[in-house]
């Protein structure tokens, strides 16, 4: 059988790993990814072949996956949080088909809208967007729409890559827009090492929100109206009952 | 140490339940959850005390809970998929502040959208809303606008409770309300049992999914104008780019 596994982790620790992405990744003879996410699973299989390429290569990464499952070796391809979320299982499935005898399974991971949800509390416990703030691959108006639509919808909203090195003052740019639509006192939060070393977190209002500093290492989270601090965690309410 | 851990159990099978669920449940003395929830787990932990309620006395069930940990005994609340995702993780902090001994922890599970995006293939690729149609605690005006603003938003949908059998004719209305604002020829996809016996899957269009009779056990995509069916699959584009 010639097989690609497109495998989301979680947000780094084994702890967050399900028994299922284990057990694709125990199958697996190569295990493929960016540096940082194989170096989170290298101790557990200490022995294993890797394959890793830098961050920008992930077409090539892909179709060199798909060779190696095509010349029958079976191929675990990681992703930090969900395999489906601006993970790689879409370009695998884009590529796969090129490679008709390759087969791809996808193994769902916790992305970091749910592991940084947790931490902060329940932010997303109602209807919610996830939107990149990265405008590599996609244009700025677009990403700016999406922001003012989340915001008309009074939906929660999660924000990954909010920051980078080419792209400071990002997080900045999106309270704006959020603002024209929201008040500044709706309340936010930003989690940072998610299930790794130095796990840091924040809640805030959105006013003070547009002041921070944050890094690539970062998820962060826009209440809706009804998003409450209670207790030091950011929770939203499920709907609009009174509670009993 | 008074502790309710409140817990994502992911879409229903053993192989989805992390670790880090798996020893909250481990450490608890008493588990407690619907009853759907519960059998799930029960052969995991056969000999262990299960506290279960009706579906619709969530605020009793959660108040029940923090009791019990104010009296010693650690509880695990299951929820289904994520705690945070119209979850359980929400009722408790809102109670949490009546029980100040009581320390609550959120830890977080594969939510539907993505262990259905999974068997889907990958539609939740790039910048993607969570809308639940259940207008048992929400004002179907809300949702309406949450639906039209994310169809503006060019977002991918995940519909959760998309039916019930009071709620019969629900996505046929939220159907129509995205036909407003994108083509009849949107992929879309839905996934029922997810996880469990019984799974079914289907890639169709939206004017088709307008016709589809799905039940509450079914979960439901909505593409961007970007997603496309490849070999069986609904894939969402990563952005904008090329395919290298």
């Amino acid at each position: 059988m010639n097989k690609v596994y497109v495998v989301g982790i979680g947000p780094g620790g084994a702890q967050q790993i399900t028994p299922q992405a284990r057990a694709a990744m125990d199958q697996a003879a190569v295990l493929c990814g960016y540096t940082v996410y194989i170096d989170l699973v290298r101790s557990l299989y200490p022995g294993k072949e890797v394959f890793t390429t830098p961050m920008t290569r992930e077409w090539e990464r892909c179709r060199r996956c798909l060779e190696l499952a095509q010349s029958g070796r079976t191929v675990a391809m990681l992703c930090s949080g969900d395999a489906g979320v601006y993970g790689m299982a879409g370009p695998l499935l884009q590529l796969g088909p090129e490679f008709p005898e390759v087969e791809v399974e996808v193994v769902p991971g916790v992305t970091a809208a749910l592991s940084g949800g947790a931490v902060l509390g329940a932010p997303l416990m109602h209807d919610f967007c996830v939107i990149s703030l990265s405008d590599l691959l996609t244009p700025w108006e677009t990403i700016e729409n999406r922001l003012l639509c989340a915001a008309r919808g009074d939906f929660s909203i999660c924000l990954y890559n909010p920051s980078s090195k080419k792209r400071a003052g990002y997080l900045r740019r999106a309270c704006d827009i959020l603002l024209r639509e929201k008040a500044g006192t709706t309340v936010c939060g930003w989690v940072r090492n998610i299930g790794r070393e130095g796990l840091e977190r924040r809640v805030l209002t959105l006013a003070e929100l547009r002041e921070e500093t944050v890094d690539m290492f970062t998820t962060v989270f826009i209440g809706s109206s009804a998003t409450r601090e209670i207790g030091g965690w950011m929770v939203t309410p499920r709907g609009y009952e009174a509670k009993a």
